[in-house]
């Protein structure tokens, strides 16, 4: 029988984007009265920081889990590329029909890395929107 | 079948407040012995984060897992009201029979919140003490 | 001679906004080249982490150099109100015709609260775009 | 003609304590007005960080600034056994006729700190008495 | 039936120390390309953060899940005093042939505290190599 | 007259780097009792965290005090390429002779920097060899 360590790995990185929050569905009044300040037009935005956890067991010949040049190569082309100094309702897709809220925004970034993530199988994804406020997906369906 | 994603939502929020240790049934020498510079009756006092984390689906129409301001709300009222420029001991009725150990600071804020929770389900409380030292509380039982 | 002690004190608080960086009498193409990813007119967003510093000193009556409910709603009133959750190129009057870099936010904070401050003196501003980013600004002219 | 470098070296330390405002040549009513939730005679507490910075000229047989064994022993025999885990107000000297308020306290730990430096010279006092709320003293007088 | 309330505590310490990733079977420049910087034969460092938590039911006497004085100096004896101000590939006896990757030295601390902790369950070692990057290992085997 | 704004800005980077205090004119016990654990010669390591601050008037076309992307590539030439993933005593010239304590290095990274750098004015080097341990360095003569 093999002996098998099990372990999670989670890198950080930032990402800086704005965005407001709009249902379409609602009148302007409904939007001020759920959304608050988030819902002016003009948008505001944060400093988004994501951890990003996989999981995996350890290669013996070099001691890792995961490549980390690898992890932070696809974290910069499928979450940084399409979503750092940008708009997020104007100009990444999955926002064109869901709210960017900080809930979704985590999903899509689980979403983008699942479909791309070969080397280990991903975890956890943690997006703080602000220091004292953050979110975690684990990809339950 | 419908698609559901649960996400964890974890706010973050402050407080300050005194305690000591003492247990009445000890001597002052057992009390000093065991807590140490915590067993002082004078107290003394800890700015103490706390992590409240609720669960749930993402509503459709606002992207949310909880109303924030609610969540505020609640935490105000139960929580930092109570021990916020509190003496632990003194003042907050779960610590006359208790000792308000970071342990128990927990506990009781996860009961005076999981009563008063009904948009999401309650998931952990953290509770720092310090900077290098924290519980987490899952409400088993 | 009465014996004097001069106290800094600061505050920190945080807004968050939308700004992007573009001049008028440039090319896109100069624009692009000069601020990169910053040149997107579509906007994009900070979590701003403000600092101000005043000094004065202690009242011997209340053991504070200021009244610190004072200096927060004045933070409110002439800084928060202004620019949390606004797009700064759009909403804030200062943009109209300066680029809201974090230097010229820093000058705009600092004029805003000078004229203002009537409890102790304003002494230093400091803002953090990222939290590896940040300027100081002291009112020398 | 000697070449002299001047370096500042700044040490970080915490302790916990408990406090409450009051001012006895008020009213009860007085002293909630000013002071609000601090003025709780049951006293609260907090986590202060203590950052200590002398400044010197370099030896040049050791590279440094100042013992750092010798700082550290001073910060916990001059600040730590009087004021940690302690109530400042009850046990502590200076705040007998005095409010331990962030900017005297600091004050109390300059003038403890600087009779007994030896070694290199006192530069400046910051406590924080919050994470966002912190004040400066370079023994001013 | 007796109630329990399962608390898992978590104590934060840091120790500093020098490695360097190399594999013996492999050439120079397969050591290269794989680790990069890393491979490095004249070592470099890290500020490593280790964060325990551990897992166990309230002692209704004093209120603690784990005395916290055992804990530190458990830490101390296992973790500290092997590894801080070390140079792990030289001076551990784990590393000798096993390569002291982030993830490596999670176990190695892991298997040291687990068997010598009697008071409470070892339920995770998380390590920071770098304030971006850490692992959280388990146990599982 | 013009009216001139100075600004100060500061950029943070971190460098992962090992080091041994010892002084080749002391003997072996000499250099144990000045230096302790600092004085194993295998080395033991730091993150270290850089903070240069630069100062200057505004650039009224950018907004800019200097431009980021250069002081970025400045810091990575002078500074980072030259010790990060390094051995300071046996890799980086200056402390051939000096002891790299974190005062030289700060000395070492001002003159690495203030001969390079022509856009604007070096104000302050600070370095951290840990979180609560920096020195500041205003390149004093």
């Amino acid at each position: 029988m093999v002996r098998r360590n099990m372990i999670y790995l989670t890198r950080k990185c930032e990402f800086s984007a704005s965005h407001y929050y709009h249902n379409p569905q609602w009148t302007e009044e409904e939007n001020r009265r759920v959304f608050g300040k988030c819902a002016n037009l003009n948008g505001h935005g944060h400093n988004y920081t994501l951890e990003v956890t996989v999981k995996g067991e350890i290669d013996a010949a070099t001691g890792f889990v995961i490549d980390l040049k690898q992890l932070k190569d696809l974290l910069n082309r499928e979450v940084l590329e399409a979503m750092d100094h940008r708009h997020l309702n104007k100009e990444v897709p999955e926002f064109a029909s869901r709210i960017p809220t900080t809930e979704n925004i985590a999903i899509a970034i689980w979403q983008r890395l699942e479909k791309k993530l070969h080397l280990a199988k991903l975890h956890r994804v943690r997006l703080y929107e602000l220091p004292d406020l953050f979110v975690d997906y684990y990809g339950e369906a």
